[in-house]
């Protein structure tokens, strides 16, 4: 039973939905209605020491920073507003000081900017090393609200910026190449990523978005979980896919792949959503004044699953389905078909 | 820095309230406005393996129903009523699937018995261990919320029912004597505590409690935390304090103190609430439509902190300090007075 399935146990358990929810689990953000024309948006992130972050390079600050960001990440990623966060902090004993003090400020900080506001939680002793759990309540104009099931064959792919930085941060300071100027987007990335809100309430208030929802698992795996939702599959194009110039650097130095952390590497933290081709030009300046490079990624298509279309060397154009799990399957070569896949 | 003083620094660090938010830090849940007469309850408690349950003796199912009950108490101890559960589980790999089938069937219905339905949350990776965490969201009218700072002097102090048993259940498990029958009640009420919802909201909808919490970090603990925030005092009558017949006898197992575990034990999940005098008749007739046995056990003064009176075998009555951290001080037979506190 992996996580996915521990989930899906769960979700067999729940019995029928309250009149009241509008969204139970399977997006982003759970939805409960306000009243008739707004929503609540309620969603949960745990941190947690060892497999989250690691103290040896994490500073504390944007720890508390990104702990926000990766729960408001989920709001942005429905169209809503973030008003509300309720942190539960376990510490161990004897825990530093400074480095709680630094991690609050960062956290507080950070619910600042995001315009929301800590309003409880509790504290409880965690021997064996930190651990965070946040819910971040937001909210949301009924008719604003994009899930990740409206997406229509047709639609053109959209990511808010580049991927695969996160991973090869996480992977340069894992490996203790900690000090290169160039590389600083990459650690930041994984460090401190910046959640795209004010993107994600635009799309939701101008409807352009037909489905959405934010990379935390890398491309392959979100945009499956899309396209599992919205009935559909996808194509993506690989030469679209964007990416920023030291990423090839860092693969060279680290023997990985440029590609495999665009589409596997997890925790970009950008938004995906698709929209109809029509509106490309309108995105394109709701992108720019958030400050975002839109990148037009692939395209929905009926069926289902992701194909990734990419040009051999060559001159051969490959196809291969990276649905879920999408940086494993691309490493081992396997081909299109069942083969690929893994049920989630 | 305690776990107290660490929520006092965040608290520090937030601004000026939003004017949605009633009610933020420093009560049982947070309170938001839904629209002029209602409001939202959100609150939120970890559960940490080796800390808060210890797998050896805690059955998942019983576990699964407590992580539930010791959430929704904080709902029923500001007179609402639980809505939704968003639950964040962290599993250890190669974790077995029985035991979180049986974990989460628990979870579930007990969502199912409070009336509230699990609408999401997340799983994470927790290689160190079990952990768990809940928010719990419920709603209630607006002036049907009873706050921890409402006990004016002169008010009757009250619990929903008998106090320390789920300190005594505990070490008795600890101890390896599982298998008494007569120590049923102890056992079950550390295993599967049963959150006093109804009454709560009863309670709330009333308006007879003028202030109200529940009974997690001991009587002591928690009538100062009541007090403090009341800016009143507070005068307990030992012989009032309700027990079952079995506590004595589980005292003299674990050489341990009825007294000791009936203040300072922790996990009651009982409510405690305080009351105009002339309203005793109503409560009583309100508990027993419960099913529970509320007593009397002590008088709001003016004033600050937490007095225990106790009549010694000569027949003098003594009069002790309790605020916070009860089990302790009067395990030390510290007395009355500065000495016997802890800053909080």
């Amino acid at each position: 039973m992996n996580e996915r399935q521990l989930i899906e146990y769960i979700t067999t358990l729940v019995g029928p939905m309250d009149g009241r929810l509008i969204q139970g689990i399977g997006d982003d953000c759970a939805v409960i209605a306000k009243n008739d024309h707004e929503v609540w948006l309620l969603t949960m992130d745990t941190l947690i020491e060892s497999v989250h972050f690691d103290c040896a390079f994490h500073p504390p600050e944007k720890l508390g920073r990104k702990a926000v960001s990766v729960n408001v990440s989920d709001i942005g990623a429905m169209g809503g507003k973030p008003l509300f966060v309720l942190l539960s902090v376990g510490m161990p004993p004897g825990f530093d000081e400074s480095w709680f003090k630094a991690f609050a400020q960062g956290l507080n900080d950070a619910c600042r900017e995001y315009g929301c506001l800590l309003i409880g939680g509790d504290t409880v002793a965690s021997p064996q090393g930190l651990n965070f759990c946040l819910t971040v309540i937001g909210e949301a104009a009924v008719d604003q609200v994009v899930y990740r099931s409206g997406a229509r064959p047709g639609d053109v792919i959209w990511v808010s910026g580049p991927l695969g930085l996160a991973a090869a941060g996480l992977e340069l300071l894992h490996r203790g190449m900690i000090d290169r100027e160039d590389f600083g987007p990459l650690y930041e990335k994984h460090l401190n990523p910046r959640a795209r809100v004010e993107l994600g309430e635009r799309l939701g208030k101008t409807g352009l978005a037909h489905a959405m929802m934010d990379l935390s698992d890398g491309l392959a795996t979100d945009l499956a979980h899309l396209c599992k939702r919205s009935g559909v599959g996808a194509r993506l194009t690989s030469s679209a896919l964007p990416g920023i110039a030291p990423l090839d650097e860092a693969a060279r130095l680290c023997h990985a792949d440029t590609l495999q952390w665009m589409i596997g590497g997890g925790e970009d933290y950008e938004l995906l959503f698709t929209a109809a081709p029509e509106s490309e030009n309108s995105l394109r300046v709701i992108g720019e004044q958030c400050g975002l490079a839109l990148a037009s990624v692939g395209t929905i298509v009926h069926g289902e699953g992701v194909l990734l279309l990419r040009q051999l060397p060559d001159g051969r154009t490959e196809e291969r389905a990276v649905t879920y799990g999408g940086f494993d399957h691309f490493r081992n070569g396997e081909g299109r078909g069942d083969g690929g896949r893994r049920a989630v």
